[in-house]
């Protein structure tokens, strides 16, 4: 695409000055509209060095009120503590609110090409990443992002002249770093990996744009109009339903809810003390190993309210160092959280690398009381099932151990426990008029549950089911498969 | 108090055991009454190397529902990312929220100590620490967090025995780095460092603990023991006031809003437009060099409403570049903010050094819209002048430029721009019913805010009034006081 890559013709002096003026005022009438809709925007700059992406989002900026958009300055290494989490971390932290703009200058494109030219990433690598990006990006689109690509191109030629530039005056030398000029040298080899990296992420839904850089006032009007005219489609396609893409992850067979047996799933209480013991301490061992080998380990607990979900938590987080994992209770969104992409919040609470996060509730309420209670729509959750298998995706190449539980009980047993709750003064706190309500939706909540199962029990990351009409049994269960898993992990390595 | 510390007696095996299964069933039950008071608990674990914090924090937290605490390790030198914030902003990012535990394996002594120990500190910066230490435990303990903090105090003998059996067995080799062994050789250094270090920070409401941990579970034993009775104390006094505390700061003189003259304070549009140009041009050369010197910069806006603080801050930010700064609007808080000290949503957004943070809206929300509507008490708010002057000048001390803008305007105008957003639809977005009724009690917003600006005038960080009518003339003003503040800082390196 760059290569071959014809530069419209510049316009005029006049004409440009005119459609620039145009263009500002129509972005600047824009951002009210942008603040109604709700519509957040994410625009990347990538590029050559020295093709001025930080004078343009200078310029755009001109024009938007400070108080409706944010930079992003992603244009250095990842730092130690960035290393330890997965490659898009540092970046999704910073995707903008509903209404807001995020200005990116240099995205996730800039370290991966990085990595390729200076050979610290190996083929299979870039390939994993490209898909990565291709997934979130598309999925930040179905989930209601206008998300714009800008590629700064200047040639070689240009690119020499304006570093020279700089080096000449004593005020903008420190502006010029190795890397510049290393760039510069080697024009080719750069082309060519920029080349194939926008072929490869080339997607409709978020384009690439090729701006010619080589004027500035130019350059800013290109990328004006490309905004502009980006921000004007997706304000009118706001309400537009997405696509549900099949699934193309390999499955896991797991039973429906009603064929699950819960008789006999108990255990005497020496059976318990016993072999909890034994269990914990082979835990602990293991708990170590993750650590030193720095494996990170993402534990999700689902099920239904009484189900035990707190005590079964209690008895891993027992076995493991106190200093190396985190319970995460997951409650409804807060504002801030409710105006990013729904995994948003998710992604930030993840373990780094030889830490375990133990999430009580997880990214599965968009597919039970989001659908139920219908705060998202029906394509929402619809959509959900591939978007959250394409998560756990991303987090098993990471080369994260992934344990789904799903803590089962019958109705007759959610009764007693929450009768139980009711009479008892210290668990009465466990126990709102919310599990009240959501006991009545029961059925409804089956239905959703299995389908849930059904679609999210992929073969990397398949849901575990703990039988707890027993609780004993049920924290033994998941002891044996925790422990199983990291296992399995630990042989990989 | 480290050397001349007499170990109370271990009690026998039995009485140990029963003891702490009345301690841990004691906390156990104590968690729902912190839960329900809102009460935050923060617990110091400091102390020898391998005196088994770890281990006993491990042990604490099993009577703890997961949900309910966090641990905190940051038993680590910052990373090159915190470096470049207030030595305090790590530890603060980690407070925890009302209701819940957070424990702290190492806070912010190990840093001071380490730091002393390797001559990374001089004496005046430990001064300078302790002294910030002191007054954040104070902050923290009067805005209703209880703070615990223990030292775990093992003898040379003790230690080395306790590295000499890591070193033993393969499987726990890992556990021993040069630092422990460098601590154990020079025993009497850290001593001597401790115990001064427990000395200047043993405070009346952040007392010092120092528990005999030459037993683990009698160590266990009295950090459960010291810890409940803690927070049986905190919950009695949820409802009680704290003292006043006497202004210390030099402060500068500042008019009474009544007293500030509006007329005259107007600009041709000629005038303006050559004196922006060339202003803004003078403050793009000062950004680069903040920049270059990684000084921290931190403008502050507050006014009525519709005084023209959003094109004031517009000014400024033009004229730097999009990389270095960030504009924080300053809504109500969220559920997650509001559930911690009322500063740690500006502690966590501080700029980091060489960046401009520009707060719309600010930390002075307490003593005007949280003191009218009573969002606090009023002895939150009263407290509060002197809570934020020591939390300006902390900044100040790390390195900081603050500016503080307050942008006045009279009644008339403010009515008059009123009545302008209504009746101009690309403006509406600007006012709202709340701005009305803030309106309505502008002689208690004037009292307030006259009391604000007399109160937290300080010498290093006062108050700057920008006559507002005409907007030209207040931009102006913004840009010539930021561009003298910067100018000062740069000269004062």
């Amino acid at each position: 695409m760059l290569k071959d890559y014809v530069h419209a013709e510049m316009p005029d002096e006049d004409e440009l000055k005119a459609k620039l003026k145009e263009e500002r005022a129509h972005l600047s009438a824009s951002q009210m509209k942008l603040k109604e809709a709700g519509l957040p925007v994410m625009v990347l700059f990538e590029g050559w060095n020295a093709a001025g992406k930080g004078a343009v989002i200078g310029k755009v900026i001109r024009n938007i009120d400070p108080r409706f958009f944010k930079v992003a300055t992603m244009d250095r290494e990842p730092n130690e503590e960035e290393m330890r989490y997965p490659f898009l971390y540092r970046f999704i932290k910073e995707i903008p609110e509903a209404g807001k703009f995020r200005f990116f200058d240099t995205c996730w494109m800039e370290e991966i090409v990085d990595g390729v030219i200076y050979d610290s990433i190996d083929k299979d690598t870039y390939k994993q990443r490209v898909h990565s990006i291709n997934v979130i990006e598309r999925q930040l689109c179905d989930n209601g992002y206008l998300v714009i690509k800008f590629f700064f191109h200047i040639s070689k030629k240009e690119q020499k002249k304006r570093l020279s530039s700089l080096l000449d005056s004593k005020d903008t030398r420190w502006r010029v770093d190795a890397e510049d000029l290393f760039q510069n040298k080697h024009y080719n080899k750069f082309l060519d990996v920029y080349e194939r990296y926008l072929e490869d992420t080339n997607q409709s839904r978020a384009p690439w744009y090729i701006i010619d850089a080589s004027d500035k006032k130019y350059a800013e009007l290109q990328v004006l109009q490309f905004l502009n005219q980006g921000i004007d489609v997706a304000l009118k396609n706001r309400k537009m339903n997405v696509p549900i893409l099949q699934n193309t992850f390999p499955m896991a067979r797991i039973p429906k809810l009603s064929d699950i047996s819960l008789e006999d799933k108990v255990m005497t209480d020496e059976e318990y003390d016993v072999t909890l013991d034994i269990l914990q301490k082979r835990l602990r061992d293991l708990g170590n190993k993750v650590y030193r080998k720095k494996i990170p380990v993402i534990v999700a607990y689902e099920g239904w309210d009484a189900a035990g979900k707190g005590g079964n938590i209690k008895r891993i987080t027992e076995a493991l160092d106190p200093r190396d994992y985190v319970v995460e209770p997951i409650a409804s969104p807060e504002p801030h959280e409710k105006a990013r992409h729904y995994l948003w919040r998710f992604w930030t609470r993840l373990p780094k690398t030889g830490h375990v996060t133990i999430f009580d509730r997880t990214w599965y309420g968009r597919v039970m009381v989001e659908r139920l209670e219908g705060f998202c729509s029906e394509n929402d959750w619809q959509r959900a099932y591939n978007e959250i298998n394409e998560f756990e995706k991303e987090l098993k190449d990471w080369g994260a151990v992934i344990i789904k539980f799903w803590v089962q009980i019958d109705k007759d047993t959610q009764l007693k426990r929450f009768n139980d709750r009711k009479n008892t003064p210290e668990k009465q706190w466990k126990i709102t008029d919310e599990d009240w309500r959501n006991r009545e939706k029961w059925d409804q909540y089956e239905t959703a549950i299995d389908e849930m199962i059904e679609k999210t029990s992929t073969a990397f990351a398949p849901w575990h089911i703990l039988e707890s009409v027993d609780k004993k049994y049920a924290r033994i269960k998941a002891l044996t498969i925790v422990i199983d898993e990291i296992e399995r992990a630990l042989k990989e390595r």
